[in-house]
């Protein structure tokens, strides 16, 4: 069960029954294994995904902009149901995931096949985000070094044929550096920190502001000061999911979230409209440097 | 922790620091406390709740005319982010909850709070939604009688401050036996049974075409037999949140789910889509009998 910490990249499934499949239904996404996926899909070399869909429609055009790509692909969405939106502008396939770890399991589940029929075997995922920061100035951007489950363990719990099963959150560490290491590119705070997942935003995440409490102000501090001695920068939803199965897939991904308030001074998100939008863009410009600066050292 | 056979309805918060809160911001559906809630929501007897965006528009409209109302609320989304979509139509409540429990539980957080702050106590929830069924025909609908975590078990599970809380799951029976009445004035078959909730829609319901599969058809049969001799109808991924959030709020609910598939037989979801539109229907159209023949029992 234990991990790498540099993973050779190459997407590695392990379900062998796949092959003997003739068609395969992406549910969620309505396209199937009879579709021409590799004439649509090809040349995928970066996933960005995030919660909300109109965030990926917004980041489509700005890799368009970013990336000079003039040809309207970052219009045309890809994906036939409407659980998941879908763009593929140039190398960059943006595909949002809802919220929650259900949510961003069903739909990597259905790209990480997609990607396989496509041929496409080496993309690198970022998920993109916003997220509770702890001991951090709000608009800070974290890149998780290490992501713990509600257990405040590192392993996302499934639950197969009956059996709880723990699966490991390793990130890749080189991934991490890398990104950290463009800093001084960037105009506002990035760390690496541990990042917290849960399953819910209220209780999940010791918010006192909830339909429900049954806990007391000081409980929820001793929690939170005790993730933060931990070395726990964030708080989110989906990192638990998005790290362990793209570990188990052998693919490379790094989680990126902007902190949108400091949990250990209050719970509501209270930002203006004007800072909301501003800091959520800040991971997508940390990530999209990243795919400037890979792309020109191909070149 | 135990259960009650008929739950005296009346939303009951149990979160006694909201009531000292100024504001309270309803972060995911863009609405505040401040807002006049109850000029908006006043008068919500029913709230609908399902999956997908474009199924609660389709129902907002179908309400509309169901119950003759032709104010136009059906086009009006109530909803300023992009995360939930939200309909009122006359007494009628509808919102979607995307997939998976930890997004349909920030939904039930927020519209609960909402619904208090707005005055509407007694409110009736009903989640309608596609299942996987279990030794019924495809298009089946479940009306559930209880509900089952992936440990079959009948808890919802949290983690809250690190530690793992169990949740009862109960279902109001008189709820179920008031839908299942209606038979007979329905076209299709409607039967009670416990429906399984699993965070995923592959290996947590053991399909064999997942991108990961580390268990055999053997195995799975083994599963899904042992699930049937349990009772267990379906499989689908909210209901235990649905089920446990409502009986901890005093508020009745059901769980009402068509079945697009027998997984005895089979994984893949291939019915024609002219099927898969009339059988997503049927749950709508079992609950509007309910709502028609409540507001004619009222006059």
């Amino acid at each position: 069960m234990s991990g790498v910490a540099n993973i050779k990249n190459g997407l590695r499934l392990s379900n062998g029954l796949l092959s003997a499949v003739e068609d395969d239904v992406l549910y969620h996404l309505g396209l199937s294994k009879r579709d021409d996926l590799a004439a649509i899909f090809s040349g995928t070399k970066f996933v960005f995904t995030g919660g909300s869909t109109t965030r990926i429609a917004h980041w489509a055009a700005l890799v368009a902009t970013e990336l000079n790509i003039t040809d309207g692909s970052e219009t045309q969405c890809l994906s036939h149901t409407d659980r998941y939106v879908m763009y593929k502008v140039g190398p960059v396939l943006c595909v949002n995931h809802g919220i929650g770890c259900p949510s961003i399991a069903v739909m990597l589940n259905e790209l990480l096949k997609l990607l396989e029929y496509a041929g496409c075997q080496d993309a690198i995922f970022f998920r993109m985000g916003t997220s509770g920061g702890l001991g951090l100035a709000p608009g800070s951007v974290v890149v998780s070094n290490g992501v713990l489950n509600g257990e405040l363990k590192p392993y996302q719990i499934q639950y197969i044929l009956g059996r709880k099963i723990e699966r490991p959150t390793d990130i890749d560490k080189q991934l991490v550096n890398d990104l950290l290491a463009l800093n001084e590119k960037i105009a506002f705070p990035v760390v690496a920190g541990i990042t917290m997942c849960a399953d819910d935003f209220y209780e999940g995440q010791a918010r006192l502001d909830g339909a429900f409490c049954e806990y007391t102000i000081e409980d929820k501090m001793a929690f939170l000061q005790k993730l933060h001695s931990l070395g726990v920068c964030n708080i989110e939803m989906e990192s638990v999911c998005f790290a362990a199965t793209l570990f188990r897939a052998n693919v490379k991904g790094a989680i990126v979230c902007v902190t949108l308030l400091n949990r250990l001074v209050g719970d509501q998100v209270v930002m203006t409209r004007a800072e909301l939008l501003e800091w959520e863009e800040r991971p997508f410009q940390l990530v999209i440097q990243y795919v400037k600066d890979s792309l020109a050292s191909q070149n």
